[in-house]
């Protein structure tokens, strides 16, 4: 890839004024006051994709949020590389935790602070700058769509059926994505395995209305009391998931492969010190790398209820919420175990209140094969411009659409992403250092020509 | 007393156009805010008090909210009333639930229907009218004073000082105080037990921001995860107060006297009908009258963390908040029963987290002798105005500073509550029927008249 790194060095500046239009873009998309950004930010991905050097590119309507789909066709006969991102992100709260606004991008100490300057603003739009410099410099070695969505932070509930209903369309060799982390700057790595995820929102209903906590306390259920007690039974005095059923899938993994899997590096001191925590906390019998890796999870995302305000409120609430998601390993399915924790929770709920379970979304778990063509060419691009190998590795988050590519369009996803844990995606002060930003546009078009080279 | 009920119908509609000036005042004790509105309430019962009668009225800086005082003695050698009660009132959420604005005061179905129409300031007025009443007719038989404070809500942090600096000025025979209920319209009541209080905020702290849920989910302890357990651990299977010596104090009831408790009138189908629960829920081994009258509850007033919008958020929250309260019964101590809570509660938090409790407020449990003159005067009011003998009972609520009175300034309380339970106090739409109101004013000199005829 010739006159690569003097390419990004000339166009440092564009890039980043580029990138920061699309961050001012407030593209939430789980609040239904954001539907108008999502349409602003299809149409700016559009224009940035023509810009770039598409053939042709168009904003698809869904039941949802658009997607945007643009493709750079040079011979049919080349493998066909088709790039995955979102477009949409996150919700800012606790707002007031921000050191500088969430949409509007700030550099300080060397690292871009923006909600969605890592996931995946930044990530997905690097992909955009390497395609321009092929494009540009007569260097595109192969076919490139894109295919960029605004639902990812909600689990993605139209694009498997556009997936299905544009097959042909979308049809590729590959699809690469870039939403995911690596070690550390010095350390490079490729996701292999993602979790799966169901999410709940749960309301438990008690008296009609609030009462007077002195005159009824003691004896009615109390809504808040009960949802606590709820949720603590959900895990035992192990941290061992309660609900019957919900491990019956879970593959084990071997000594050997928590063996190995222990082997990545991981300072347990350093990792309580980040957080500011005296200890670790998980199932036992487990290793923090294991607990976030290949084990499933079971966190209340929010809860409320009651009196919430200054002061003291002596009263009974009449419902009490909570935000539920656990998250999955490979062979859970996320819609069995929806079910399977819908059944037990209105279950355990004592009949003096009313329990209501809502899935909200879910997504299945993913292992990409390290035996494919397609991840030994991104292990080459790491090793050309990193200069070390990079390490496979199983991630605790989840890209739930990921294991749906697999199974609506048969082709599996390769994992190239460029994030740290430092980045603090879905957290307030979210950001992205520009040496990452500038190294995945940097390593992006090798792996297009070692995939090229390898063949699918 | 003559020409009491002529005077209540003369001056029906004055009556209720004053005591809809004071509730639209949003005299709030909670909210930091609200300070201006104390001061207006303040003010406003001092001009009441002048125009009703009284020789003097002031209102007394505190540390806190104010405190209106004013008196009328028309000879020293006779008996002296202390009239006790509050102008402010709790806070309004959640204020969607409210048919009419909590402080725009709205007359339906023969009821008032604002916040504070009960609590206290429908009740504490009927004082100021039955006074006025009394004054200019020429039937005043006794002193009168009159204590107004704007703390209640919040537990009356300052007038337990502000009462030992004043003895002197506040030296009476009886306080009299409207701030309770009675059990129906046709079946008068008198309260003479009431619950003490402690009430707490508590936070429990994980990782030292919001992380995302699939990075770092199950290798952190999530602080709503643990706070839901710390909750529920408090109560166990026979929601049995678990806090060591928490019960240790608790005045046991003989068989007698609970058997007693139990013939108050209480249907157990209406009360579940009345609140829309399949099922009422509470201490094992009592009945609901017993759970609500003479046992101790633990319930937690709010809880809140994490993500609280729309849709879904994965996210593992740096902190989590409740506020909880115990309702005490004799010989339970506030004080002591707040630090064996926070010792509890920060000694069951896992070491992953950090635990913060903070005490609020609280109020020692009462009980009224039914032998003293002061019940036996209240009791024929009762019966003079309602046609039958009101029953003495045991209420769950709390006025923490009933107990304090008693300690402070050496002297009785006598609960002559005229609320209903459907009055929904510190609910949306709290009420006070037009019936209970008027009736209030037509009782209370009726008790004036009997307690200066019985004496001390």
């Amino acid at each position: 890839m010739k006159g690569l790194n003097e390419y990004i060095e000339q166009n440092k500046q564009r890039f980043l004024d580029e990138l920061f239009e699309l961050i001012r873009i407030p593209s939430i998309s789980s609040t239904a006051a954001n539907k108008p950004d999502m349409y602003r930010a299809a149409e700016w991905w559009k224009k940035q994709l023509l810009d770039a050097g598409a053939d042709k590119a168009e904003v698809y309507e869904t039941e949802g949020h658009p997607i945007t789909y643009g493709e750079k066709i040079i011979d049919p006969k080349l493998p066909t590389v088709l790039v995955y991102g979102h477009m949409d992100v996150m919700p800012v709260d606790p707002i007031e935790l921000w050191k500088s606004p969430p949409f509007e991008p700030e550099i300080r100490d060397g690292k871009i602070y923006a909600r969605g300057a890592d996931d995946d603003k930044g990530q997905s739009f690097m992909h955009a700058k390497a395609f321009e410099f092929m494009v540009k410099t007569n260097q595109l070695p192969c076919n490139v769509k894109f295919m960029i969505e605004g639902e990812e932070e909600i689990g993605s509930p139209a694009l498997t059926n556009w997936c299905i209903e544009k097959k042909e369309m979308l049809k590729s060799d590959i699809i690469l994505v870039s939403d995911t982390g690596m070690i550390a700057q010095d350390i490079p790595s490729i996701t292999v395995g993602l979790r799966g995820l169901s999410y709940w929102q749960v309301k438990v209903t008690g008296p009609n209305r609030d009462l007077h906590s002195g005159l009824f306390g003691g004896g009615v259920a109390n809504p808040i009391n009960v949802l606590a007690k709820m949720i603590a039974d959900v895990l035992d005095e192990n941290n061992h998931i309660t609900i019957p059923g919900f491990y019956d899938d879970v593959l084990e993994s071997s000594a050997e492969e928590r063996a190995l899997l222990n082997e990545a590096p991981f300072n347990l001191d350093e990792y309580k010190k980040a957080l500011d925590i005296a200890e670790v906390h998980g199932e036992k019998g487990y290793t923090t790398i294991e607990r976030t890796g290949i084990r499933p999870t079971f966190d209340v995302c929010g809860i409320w209820g009651g009196y919430m305000g200054e002061g003291a409120k002596t009263v009974i609430a009449s419902e009490a919420f909570a935000k539920i998601s656990t998250r999955l390993v490979p062979h859970q399915n996320n819609l069995k175990i929806a079910k399977l924790f819908k059944a037990y929770f209105e279950k355990i709920g004592p009949k003096s209140v009313t329990v209501d379970v809502e899935y909200l979304h879910g997504g299945q778990p993913y292992v990409c094969p390290i035996t494919i063509n397609a991840y030994k060419a991104a292990e080459k691009a790491y090793e050309t411009t990193f200069g070390k190998r990079p390490v496979p590795v199983r991630s605790g988050g989840s890209i739930p659409i990921i294991a749906h590519f697999d199974e609506a369009l048969g082709t599996k996803s390769v994992l190239m992403g460029f994030g740290l844990e430092s980045d603090a995606i879905h957290s307030p002060n979210e950001n992205f250092p520009l040496f990452n930003f500038y190294k995945g546009i940097e390593t992006i078009p090798h792996f297009f020509k070692y995939f090229a080279e390898m063949g699918k």
